[in-house]
């Protein structure tokens, strides 16, 4: 199993035991991010790398690797990806280096998939 | 061993090798971090909630776990955890999801022990 | 004008601006930060110090702000207030004291009010 | 004096005072900063919004001001500006509402100007 | 009045409203705070300068201020402030340079004064 | 292979996968990264003392290792990283100790080698 399918399985698993709670704000906030995410005046691709770089100034491992999921079906280059890594390196510092490390190594088994 | 033994065993084998250096300001603040939640004007379940709360939006996995434990321990029920992971995911934002994955994880556990 | 209406007049006004321009995920995202608030298993009151505690520790001064208020609505006493202000710098740091001190301004003026 | 102009004014006297003492990688670090959102295999003005998105869940808000000025240049709607409102709110948290109040002020003074 | 001066007096007034209420774990949070930079085997100066780079990482404005003040009281010259502006700039990120642009308004008046 | 050889080995490889991606202002940033510590009117040990506050407050476990490996070679004492972890608790808080707990543990690995 790879690096992917395994953040998936995992994912998908615990969002299972969490929506099965019938908490309905929260069940409300998850709907809600993926409806952040819709085309509209911004395209969706351009959507998906603003959710890149917020998630590596935030440093979430997992919500990086979601969004370059979701920026690798939306047709996004390596290069414009190592744009978006640049920028957030820049505004949220070296500290989000590791998290780069991660991210890279994350894109690279993507592009092989 | 389960995710809460483990978790437990670490976190006790650690803060003996850091106490044992006799960081006298250290000790104190590691001493002062238990004072806190204490009963008080406000009782100790409802401590256990803020310090989970307060965690889970700065996004400490450890310290999720620790309040966890002991939020189970006062009689938290699994609607209430769920309530406050509704509160800490809206106040902290998606970023925290990842974060309520692994803390329902773990509460699952925890119910069932 | 005292800082508690100043803030108040503020946020409104804004809160108009922004919600005027009709960005449907944003406006339910401003309405589900009210649901989460709302009586459940976890009275409003606690969810209220949960909100409070929760934008301590991000040193959100608005956020305090806002959780002051209706906390003193709730009927949260002045030593509670400060229990919470505990808990929210031990878990927070020293970084949260200037948030400290002007959240304990604040409350002075909720308390004479 | 607006508020754009009071922010430019402040900016650029400081960077004076700052760049005068001549530290050598604080200037690299600075000049960096430009070369990030440079013209590359992203745009321009997706790479301000991707700089603006990053400084909203970071909470800062001059950054934010900075990037609404360059957004504003590159051309951008106040339709995408608030697509970007939302996506940083739902990334980071109902406390980025206050920094949403005060870049939703900063921008109606731009798109009067 | 100067930053300084305003700075120091309010300061001292929010931090007696806050003792006074005799919060006793708070008092003792108050007090290991100036525990913290005593001398020990690193020296005050140093210690400072460490406070004041966590300080600036943490996007503390007053707490930069507190820690600029006393490091001018330790004799720390200004290419060594700016050397510590240069690091927390680079671990923090683009999101610190508004903050060292306040910092360094309050160094130039306590290196007049 | 110990958490020491480990971790660099990881750091190398990924280092190298961005560094061939041949993105010039991410390569500059690595650069700038190295030049912020080197000798000025401030040494390289106290250089690498401020680089671990920093990581430690902002509690990005992998910065903390790095700097923690670089101290260890300037000399540092298993006294003054512990005055550098107290200084870091106090200013970030308790969800420190869960990255003091992982620092403390590659400390003595690094210590025995």
């Amino acid at each position: 199993m790879t690096l992917v399918s395994e953040f998936n399985e995992y994912r998908e698993r615990m969002n299972e035991v969490i929506l099965e709670k019938d908490n309905l704000p929260l069940k409300r906030f998850f709907s809600l991010d993926h409806q952040m995410y819709q085309e509209g005046s911004i395209d969706v691709k351009t959507k998906e790398l603003l959710g890149l770089v917020a998630s590596m100034v935030l440093r979430c491992d997992d919500c990086i690797k979601y969004h370059l999921g979701k920026a690798k079906e939306c047709g996004t280059t390596t290069e414009q990806i190592y744009e978006v890594f640049a920028i957030a390196n820049m505004v949220g510092g070296s500290i989000c280096i590791p998290h780069t490390r991660r991210a890279a190594e994350y894109w690279e088994i993507l592009v092989k998939e």
